[in-house]
């Protein structure tokens, strides 16, 4: 084992021993697959130009927000309508602070990678960064295109809905978006969030415009899943691979169709639907859908265990999606086992990577995955990697232990950004770093041969062969 | 510190300092005391001998199926009838991929104290391997006394119904079973869940098996009991030194006689129990068999958080305990003080080994069990080692550390395999290797003094010392 | 990274680098402000010259009674009648077998730093010690007064009900007291647990003190409000800057005002108060008081997870806080989020510090604390240092990971002793080391810049710069 003693974020950061060091030059230039984000479609299409640091770092990132609102600072100068570079200079002042954060990292790796800069952003080198790094944005090798190719970007899987029109996705696959031809493969992922939440506003307008888009009209649930799998074979057509679920925790509540068109009808009639009606209803779609997706060779990802929008005076304010979500802690191991089982007892399930907010579901997550894993495909059912609040350097190190300890390290497809921000790739590479110091722990300690052939094969399936396998 | 680099699990292996090595020589040759395992008793009676190593490794370790499953290798190889030859081979093309697992290292301490080969199991040494094993295989020092004679195993702790004769125990232990004479004792273990399982299939049908071989007739909770108390009397005159339970949590809903009695009956009736109403029953049971544990100076484990056969499609084909299992999340700690108060307040409550499948129990267990330490016997109440799915090294260091952090390390019964294979017995090696390195890390870093005669001590009494004396 | 071998608990105990041994120079005269723990007011008033090792370790230190009870010591011996000295030997036998666990450093920190004494307790070394030791307490170095200014003690917040009438808090801090003038400041904290508990016995004979000592009739929850703010003037009129509230988890169930003193009623009328009734007015009084503690520019805090006098036959025989409580496993972010929710949406949200002694909870507390950061206060809602349980190395460094990894380190408050003892002040020490040690680690590790003067600042603020500037 090395030890360093200082040198800063240099080219073997987090790489603590030879056979690391070694195993990470095997995967770095390995291309990144980020099958799960949330960049816009239409930025991507019009390969767009980031105009500043503060756009590019503080237009949408909720994780900031939240480190900037700790430090104190004025909701101004996070969301509101201070000018750029003053809302630059509170981002830089907050980062000082930031030490064992994933932010700090992230933001210096971000420097580095696209700016060439290795100084730490400091209240002191804000200014003279600022410069620099709005220049180089303003060139062609920082445009959306440009970061796809100097990142080796081979896909992007973005989140969308099913009344969604993808045009972006058609207009970039057929290469008549300002963006031109890319290499990069943009795919959408159907997320019909809303076509679930039959307790919301807006479900009644979402089912009139899901009837209008798709053609089908809808008078009951299972007219509900036609128009969906309308939808999902238009964004099969487009190249989409993958599902999305946003969830507290798995429904898992089954009951007769003509009760579930009960209630539905009430919804749509715009009365209210209690919890236990609204779970019943999820569950039916829910357990449909995945039926779906196994028959059109898509993955279904099930998100766990957040909680939203639990500040309502920056809700009211500011709105979804800026840093008012926390980390929820249900139970998950029943209704998730049941909501599994009652589809592979069909032999329905589809792919699945089941992702959680909450490390203290690792185990539960990761056994049960184990229960339900299936001939031909290795690793057909995948414990998502270390999401939201948990990525960071312990958060992913946890998630891969407990994944090998009780599952197939090799077998992982590994990361994903999650993210809203065009500048955020080198969060591969942060995964890599760790995932490379993982390994070479292990060997080095004599817990596994010092076999580079076989390691280096491990670290490119988790970096890219794995994923590209898996969503074929 | 030692830090290693490389050479595979030699003699060293785990033992990352000075201190923890010469730690390990001292505790390495200790007897080992198995106080509980699922070795089937009748296989022990008649001195098997493990025809090769896909039968020894594979006829009934579903660790090792999940992990086939996990491979995508088909069911045919698994649980199928595929020759085993070929099943073997499944297993090693498996096995190269469990990085970070701990049946990687089972893997290879048994072929390098069994087998005396130290080289990695690989899709390439399999066949070579194969010979090797198979061929000491046949010899005496590979049967099951010879094993057991090899490994230094003092005692072994089967797992047994109450309604069983028991007659294979009382076969070793007079001398007259084909396995001869054995310095091992097999002591059996009194698990009546089926007695508490009142609202699943078959508990009419075990009542009425209970009532003839007890010779007691039953018709209410208190003739269970009576029952069941009959034969922990003859349990015990064979030896028999602790029960076991199997609960995803502990029941504690009390309630009147009568009720329980009206429950009872309707069960008998075959009148469907609701959970409600299985829980008093339970609650009943547990609470008084605990009480008639004490009267036998016996030892209660109670087994907490598993949630089983969570797969219908393989449990349909392949039946229970045939890796479909899984980590289960209720919440422990209100019931489990609750029942172990109530049976405190009569100052009835037997030694207890307290196990959970999930790790977020550890506080709760470790701390519940600290307001139950007794005078008298030091660690009367154990928090079990690390369990089943945390049974590796991260998850026995953390039910250590833990243990050490909030009640006292050196009181520890230590280790058991819970295993229904013969050569599972280097996992006591495994463990106490970690448990020296611990230690040793510790001292090695100021944290206790370097007294070797007090280190030395408290690692043996964790490694023999003190399951003897708890087991009497 | 430095590795030591042996030197048991030197000058550089648990600074495993030179990074580490560096920073720790920097705070280890920094003073302490303990600003939670449960010093007897009155003793500190009369300057308590503690009698013996045996009064000072164990006249009422629960955490030392569980580990002499897990030795299998009679109860005689540890909160019974036998001699001081035997129960020190008692205590001394024990010690010795508490390697990895707190109480082990914190014996060994105090002989250090109070008596001078750097050989480890064991029952050899006992009468030595003892004599030592007990010489030196009878000295005015080692009275409360004398103890303050050795370990530089800036202030303590000691834990008292809104009825007490503070009157050694009035004599300390007017010189009148028999300690005379002291440097340290001594605050009330406000706990008003029983004008909560409207369930539990002697709730009626609480309000009727509460009346006469306030001059409020009551009558209805407003008017409980109302007499515990008058208390609450009182109290901050003689210095008191915090509350503090004991909750298994936070009550959340929002009825209206007639219904809230309908229960409030029955309660005063001697009927039972069911536990949803007692959420009811649980979650009246408590937001109404976080209004009160915001109107105060008070500071909020929250004790949660514990489960209480488990073992009744020590309860019976003892009382409680005698060791026989453990850690709770309750689901806590629903709760939790919705209740600080309901108070900020008026604005309302004071200064908050979330203590947890589940673990599990750290990841939904500190995410849920991210959530509710507010303009100007940096750090304004604080995840609590590790607390009871959870108040060890291991747990330490868990809780500022976590805090690290997904909030930020260098605004956080730090320590607290939360203890019963006057020698209990190196665990500030203890605390300092582990939170140098693991700065420390980040920047050898390149994780952070090697900038001494800002990491200087960081380990400061989290030693006292925080917490003075928090308290105000």
């Amino acid at each position: 084992m090395i030890k360093k003693a200082f040198m800063f974020m240099d080219e073997n950061f987090l790489l603590e021993s030879e056979t690391a060091q070694s195993l990470y030059k095997a995967v770095k230039d390995e291309p990144i697959y980020d099958y799960h984000c949330h960049l816009i479609p239409s930025q991507i299409a019009e390969n767009k130009t980031l105009p500043d640091l503060a756009d590019a770092w503080l237009a949408g990132d909720h994780y900031k927000w939240r480190m900037m609102r700790t430090m104190g600072i004025k909701e101004k100068y996070i969301t509101g309508d201070a000018p750029n570079y003053e809302k630059y200079l509170m981002w830089a002042r907050t980062v000082e602070n930031l030490i064992g954060n994933p932010l700090y990292h992230w933001t210096h790796l971000e420097l580095q990678r696209y700016f060439d800069i290795h100084q730490p952003l400091t209240e002191k080198t804000a200014p003279v960064i600022w410069e620099k790094a709005n220049t180089l944005l303003q060139t062609p090798e920082l445009s959306v295109k440009g970061i796809f190719k100097k990142l080796n970007v081979y896909a992007v899987g973005t989140t969308d809905d099913p009344v969604d029109s993808l045009e972006h996705h058609k207009a970039i696959a057929q290469g008549t978006a300002p963006i031109g031809k890319t290499e990069t493969k943009v795919m959408p992922s159907f997320r019909p969030d809303k076509a679930l939440s039959i307790n919301q506003a807006g479900f009644q307008d979402y089912i009139a415009t899901l009837e209008k888009i798709s053609g089908i009209t809808i008078k009951t649930s299972d007219d509900v899943l036609s128009a969906l799998e309308n939808r999902l074979e238009y964004f099969v057509s487009l190249g989409c691979r993958a599902s999305d679920h946003a969830l507290e925790n798995t429904p898992f509540s089954v009951a007769p169709n003509d009760q579930i068109d009960k209630i539905f009808k009430n919804a749509m009639t715009g009365k209210p639907v209690s919890e236990a009606d609204a779970e019943i209803y999820k569950t039916k779609i829910l357990t449909e859908l995945a039926k779906l997706y196994a028959k059109h060779d898509m993955i279904m990802q099930l998100h766990l265990s957040p909680i939203r929008n639990i500040n309502p005076k920056i809700f009211s304010k500011v709105g979804p999606d800026t840093g008012i979500d926390a980390v929820h802690d249900p139970q998950q191991s029943k209704n998730l086992a049941g909501f599994l089982g009652m589809i592979e007892k069909d032999s329905s399930l589809p792919k699945t990577i089941l992702y959680t907010l909450n490390p203290k579901d690792y185990y539960p997550l990761a056994t049960i995955m184990g229960a339900f894993q299936g001939e031909g495909d290795p690793g057909k059912i995948q414990l998502g990697s270390a999401w939201w609040f948990c990525d960071h350097r312990d958060g992913m190190e946890e998630q891969m232990r407990i994944l090998a300890s009780v599952g197939m390290l090799p077998a992982f497809v590994g990361m994903l950004t999650d993210s809203r921000s065009f500048l955020s790739y080198p969060r591969h590479e942060y995964f890599r770093r760790i995932m490379c110091n993982l390994i070479g722990r292990w060997v080095e300690n004599g817990e596994y041969p010092h076999d580079m052939e076989k390691l280096e094969k491990i670290a490119r399936d988790i970096s890219f062969g794995n994923v590209k396998r898996y969503f074929g």
